[in-house]
């Protein structure tokens, strides 16, 4: 199948932070397994990231860090497109198209703006039209599909909906609709305190630090204080948890059988866990580490993303400007 | 005085409707004014007028009325600069960043948001959005000053609110902040029933119809049913209000008293409105005639406009980009 016959697939990456373990199971991974069967658009969100972020230098660090780390994990930026969502800044345009069609209240309605703003006075406004912008990125490019985590439906939901008001006003061809795909399977990580891996709870494994710092964070994991010689039981501990994510099964049952056998410690089996996400990561490490000292051309790859993104975006907003009576754009 | 040396003053019009004389006489003609001692930009504010108009034709064609309008009236495009907002699409990437530090209560609490929402449940965001946009227009031109009338004063004073909270997150130097200039002498111009002109009273009278229009428009002010041979007091009517817009104060005066001599009914006045209000606009409006004719050559001026506009607002913009972490954009 040639990539024109493909589909078109989305996924969007806030960079507000380290990435850590919970990213790369719960998004990174599933998300690069969609280059074989479509044509795939992945974005770092920075514009995004701006409601929360206002460092210059973490701002900056934090794309590199992504770039470095999707090309580490196997990104093909030939076959696909990796932009920086501030280096398509036609989206915040069509942002505001979407704005002018879009009712304020069902804006307040979302979960995720009513939460916070339960919870801050001091709420700015990109946290309100957050999910406009998020339409924009979807809906810019044609995408047929997005897929996200349950958590995620309300946002191509909403990104339908504001589309689907467009259309009525303007033609039911003006904007694509995509579909969500629900990724089912989509696990919750635990992080080193047992909740939800996040930056949030500081409970994050990271994904590409130095072994050493790998190691600590690992042995940091708490446990009951059961003498060293007892049987101990590995199922639905945190340690034996995290380790069905990077070990074979085999690897499991035999940790499993061998801890149960008694005279095995906590201790011993946090080093195992430790082998097996070293394992695991560190080729991928060792490329990340590679790729992140070269700036220049992880930059480079972003201007060439953030081109094929600007080709395919183009199309779309001309749709919709030359709808509203806007004179088209030219490259 | 060279261009280099003057200050930059920008003023803004929503191409939202036909051009009527209360917008020549309150906006158009003093914005005009300004192009003797200051560097102008003019904008035709159509991402505004989006959160209103929905029809592709008449977004055009009020652009295009606009031009040929302000050219008609005297501006100079050579000296100046003259743009379609929508032409120049940065300035809704601008707004999401001032978006991201602006407090959303701040927007609830302005005085237009506040009526509009009393009195419509189906208000857009962009209708709340709105005071963002327009801080966006004025800041990333680095303008000296805004002049408005009293009534616009709120949203120069929040763009230089908006300006001032990033820069006091970002630097003092990122945003200049922009000063209100308030033409205190501004009049309201009433309609034909008396009330301000306005398009929402449907009392309008347009700037540049064919003369019959513009006759039958002036007969329908409704007077009193004086006698017609009774004298009559013109000071204080509707008829005596306009004239003095457009008469010479001698004109005025000299029919003040053919009125009060008696013998004179307001029919004749009314004609005598309408001969005074033609003499003043009649050679402008042939000129509009003429260029409104040919709208290659009106979008060759807004397209003019617009690579000026883009020219300047580079320079703020990327002060921001660079002050948030973001990639400097090239033209």
């Amino acid at each position: 199948m040639n990539q024109a016959q493909k589909k078109r697939s989305l996924s969007g990456i806030r960079s507000s932070g380290n990435v850590h373990i919970g990213n790369y199971l719960g998004m990174i991974k599933p998300a690069l397994e969609y280059q074989k069967d479509y044509d795939c658009l992945y974005f770092i969100a920075d514009l995004h990231a701006l409601t929360t972020l206002r460092d210059k230098e973490l701002m900056h660090q934090y794309s590199m860090d992504l770039v470095a780390t999707w090309l580490a994990l196997g990104l093909d930026v030939n076959a696909h497109t990796f932009y920086r969502q501030s280096d398509v800044p036609f989206v915040t345009e069509y942002a505001w198209y979407l704005s002018c069609f879009t009712n304020i209240s069902f804006l307040e309605k979302a979960h995720a703006y009513k939460d916070a703003r339960a919870n801050n006075k001091e709420l700015n406004h990109g946290v309100l039209a957050y999910p406009i912008l998020m339409a924009a990125d979807i809906v810019m490019y044609d995408v047929d599909i997005v897929p996200v985590g349950k958590d995620q439906k309300q946002h191509v939901e909403m990104a339908r909906d504001f589309a689907g008001t467009v259309n009525a006003a303007l033609g039911q061809d003006v904007i694509k609709l995509p579909e969500p795909v629900i990724r089912e399977e989509v696990m919750t990580i635990p992080g080193l305190d047992g909740r939800k891996m996040s930056k949030s709870y500081n409970n994050e494994i990271p994904l590409f630090c130095p072994e050493k710092q790998l190691r600590k964070k690992i042995m940091s994991i708490k446990t009951d204080s059961t003498d060293m010689e007892a049987p101990k039981e590995l199922d639905g501990t945190l340690i034996g948890d995290i380790f069905k994510f990077f070990g074979q099964e085999q690897q499991y049952t035999d940790l499993k059988s061998r801890l149960a056998a008694g005279g095995m410690g906590w201790g011993h089996a946090k080093e195992e866990l430790f082998q097996v996400i070293n394992d695991y990561l560190k080729d991928a490490r060792s490329e990340y580490d590679k790729l992140r000292q070269d700036e220049a051309h992880l930059i480079s790859v972003l201007d060439d993303g953030a081109r094929k993104a600007t080709e395919i975006a183009v199309g779309p907003l001309n749709r919709l400007r030359s709808a509203l009576g806007f004179k088209e754009v030219e490259l």
